[in-house]
């Protein structure tokens, strides 16, 4: 049960969201940009990079939906998701994809782990000032996405199905487009 | 030095943001309403929630530069401040902050270690739900920027005098009001 009143019907940080749509703005605007915006990693890299660090992070259903929506990205291979998320050295993902795994798992322990070397790697591999500079980001806003979720206790279902059907919408229509259901929802201000 | 060319003369998080202004803007917007929007938490409260956080984490810029914004909401009481930041079950703050930063230090390490009881502890000090919410969002949101911070290798000064002046401005004016000059600075293309 979640620690504070959040409405019904709505797990994980949609709940949170809308509890609370002064802060599910910019936190829907950031993940819109970084995971849907403009750029030259795919959309599947990006969010193979997410579900990592939230399965580092073991918030279930952040590995969950984003996994759903890294599977969604990738033409439905939910192996690859699979292999991602318990040994990305041995996946079939890009050199360059792994450096960035690399470095994302550095981030979610602590920014500070990071070194020259480990940028330095990912550059050789072809990686970009905005990639790696996007790449810590990602990592550093799921390590907020997670704390977000896990800390106030939201509902976080285990059916694969459920995240699978969410995947695929929020794939096709985007972060910002899906979160306008619960942030103009009736049930916000009597939540408060 | 920095891991990516960051534009000079901007330490910490700000030359991250001039190097990226897309995430930027939400990124200010969410520390805008979480630390200076309208509520209950004063401000000088929700800076020493940051403060703590971040002194948690190590990262340099964020505690000096909250610490400094809190001590300017406080009259200037850089004491508090250090007390917090040192150990705040002894600090000269109320029995409903220490409840509060207790539940952010949790989220601190992990969400999942916040319990009903801690909760309970709050509320019954006071703390409102959405009080609790913001706490949880505040703690979250700090691990984020610390390690977006810390992972791209920034510079941070250890001037106190520097952090002394900018928190001052920052009290006054708000995070989207100073970060203009630099989100519309004319480095930021080149520096990509």
């Amino acid at each position: 049960m979640p620690h504070i009143p959040l409405p019904d019907g709505l797990p994980g940080i949609r709940g949170a969201m809308a509890f609370r749509p002064e802060t599910a703005r910019p936190l829907n605007a950031l993940v819109e940009v970084l995971l849907q915006g403009p750029g030259t990693l795919s959309l599947g890299e990006r969010e193979l990079i997410a579900t990592y660090v939230s399965t580092r992070n073991c918030t279930n259903y952040c590995h969950s939906i984003h996994g759903a929506i890294a599977a969604a990205h990738l033409g439905g291979n939910e192996e690859l998701v699979r292999q991602v998320k318990v040994d990305y050295t041995q996946a079939e993902v890009s050199p360059k994809l792994k450096a960035l795994l690399h470095i994302a798992g550095k981030v979610q322990q602590d920014g500070k782990l990071v070194t020259a070397a480990d940028v330095e790697a990912a550059r050789k591999e072809g990686a970009t000032d905005l990639e790696i500079h996007d790449t810590v980001l990602i990592a550093a806003a799921f390590c907020m996405y997670n704390r977000y979720v896990d800390g106030l206790g939201t509902d976080q279902p285990v059916d694969p199905a459920f995240y699978r059907e969410r995947g695929k919408r929020v794939a096709r229509e985007g972060y910002v487009a899906v979160s306008q259901e619960y942030l103009n929802s009736p049930t916000t201000p009597t939540a408060r």
